[in-house]
């Protein structure tokens, strides 16, 4: 394990994203948004994805620079081709619309085609929480092209679903409420990684191929395949139906891509954003004083034990947003080789 | 246990909502609503309900014939104030607004002030899916006005929150998905019901008022009273996530009420719609087509031991419907008792 200072991972995205042919647009919103989830503590979706990408980039499956155009639009509403420029790019193109339209006429959504891995959906609902609307998202897999899909429906034994979150941001006065949820239970990354370390997966998170419930991540890959459990431990049917209205929002309202030949071995991350603008509703002050209020009367409830406070959605990130930055960014040695492996092929050296 | 045939139930309704001063609108709506979620086998939300409406009419919480004002608007959103009629009423009153709106710009959004109990969630939601529209919908119940929240933020020991539903119904070719779940882990009714037959709940639904998990439901109303908690067992975190969100989106965005004073003694069981028009999106035809793929693709999925089949959100609820259409609805002793005793009361005689 290393510990790296962020402004040495800003210049590494810099230097990288920018040997990929991104423009410098492009590459500053890479380098942002990897670098703050890394900062909240988000690994998973943080600068480890650098080298993800540069291998996608190699491979055309990424293509930097490539345009954002509108399908389908009304004042409200838009379905867009993002041409699968790095999802990072095209999910602030998105936000962007969005906080446009909404500005224009108080509620609006967008849905995206051909978009590429948009990492942390807490992060774009955030970005409409910051223009001062309430941002609801939802991010889905498209399944039907190669990648066997994870997540089983309630009461079924096969994967149909990716891990689809969902996702609010809230704008306060102060700092936004931020809240990102996977309607699974698990995700691949964390089957994945215990069956590296050679431990169980807590019970009621994945079952065999045969439907029965198991706690050996190696089961995810047996013959037939596992699958991961929807959220809710026995009332998965909850997590069921949350995963669906995720697919259904982000997959089904944003239609078949343009061109069906063009996503054959493509992996894409459609998202949908939704922006209301409380001047539609309350009032901009009134919502505020409310969410004050609101905000104060939860974080006022006494803690039940073992817990030493309530927090609202988005705190704890924060938290250790301020250690890293003053402490650095641990990065796995795993994960640090990628990433110099990753910057040798656009010709970039990492030192150490 | 009685089981009443469904007609005999209609006619209770029309004469008993009559003869508390509803209009002839809005006691089809009233007996309309009732029957289908006793028909649905969600008897909580069904017929039972007349009574509470009977002796809420008597102590004039609950208004027949309040007109629904139009408080702030733009094209896509409304605040409106239901002047405490029926809640089921405004619920309708609401449903229609936000599919006018979203008829004329696709995506729509109608929050709600002084608003009674609107009963089942689903049933609002599935009435735009009804029109062609992806319906969201969310409830909270107004807490401030003397009912205690139930039901705790994660790691807290005091009540919080409502059960805070959400919703959502998707139209298809055939008929629509909906879905409605409770954001809790019970229901203030369930506890009840435990205390009543003796009976232990489930682990992981309760807490006592120190905040130590019990199983013993009377702890909910100890000294000092437990709590209910958020749904999602030991990843209760996401349920408070979603309970907030729909206190956010049905509770703060709709405002302070008009009149405080007028709330003092008034539960409120505030409303949000939300309507999005695939054809603002991919295509009304290709939305179609899109769900009916899908929908056969959830539903082909082999099931896990003990289920014989994955079914869609809104499947279980229609057998029962088709059964009790034939068969009648049950409904308990006490709860048939309490029906004559409420009709009686306006001077309706039942009989049996």
């Amino acid at each position: 394990m290393k510990t790296v200072p962020v402004q040495c991972l800003r210049s590494i995205c810099e230097q990288v994203f920018s040997a990929c042919g991104a423009s410098p647009q492009e590459t500053e919103i890479l380098k942002h948004e990897l670098i703050e989830s890394s900062l909240m503590g988000i690994d998973t979706h943080g600068v480890v994805l650098l080298s993800q990408y540069v291998f996608e980039v190699r491979d055309k499956t990424i293509r930097p620079g490539a345009p954002f155009t509108i399908v389908r639009e009304t004042p409200g509403t838009a379905v867009v081709d993002c041409g699968f420029n790095f999802g990072l790019v095209s999910a602030r193109r998105i936000a962007d619309l969005v906080v446009q339209k909404a500005r224009s006429v108080q509620i609006a959504s967008v849905v995206s085609q051909r978009t590429h891995h948009v990492a942390r959906l807490g992060s774009h609902v955030q970005k409409l929480a910051d223009e001062g609307f309430i941002g609801l998202g939802y991010v889905t897999a498209s399944t039907q092209y190669g990648h066997r899909p994870l997540v089983a429906p309630w009461g079924g034994r096969e994967g149909r679903f990716g891990t689809n979150p969902l996702a609010y941001a809230v704008p306060t006065r102060n700092l936004p409420i931020v809240f990102d949820m996977s309607t699974a239970m698990t995700s691949q990354g964390r089957v994945r990684a215990c069956i590296r370390k050679g431990e169980p997966m807590p019970e009621g998170y994945i079952q065999d191929g045969a439907g029965r419930p198991t706690t050996d991540p190696k089961d995810l890959y047996g013959s037939p395949p596992g699958s991961i459990l929807p959220f809710g431990f026995g009332l998965g049917h909850k997590g069921y139906g949350l995963a669906l209205l995720t697919e259904i929002m982000a997959g089904t309202l944003a239609g078949r891509a343009v061109d069906r030949n063009d996503l054959k071995d493509h992996y894409s991350n459609q998202l949908c954003l939704i922006a209301l603008d409380p001047e539609g509703f309350c009032g901009r002050e009134e919502f505020y004083d409310l969410m004050d209020e609101l905000s104060r009367y939860i974080t006022d409830t006494p803690p039940a034990p073992p817990f030493s406070e309530v927090v609202l959605p988005g705190t704890l990130e924060r938290v250790t947003c301020e250690k890293r930055l003053r402490e650095g960014i641990p990065i796995d040695d795993q994960g640090w080789e990628h990433m110099k492996k990753a910057a040798a092929l656009v010709g970039v050296e990492i030192e150490g």
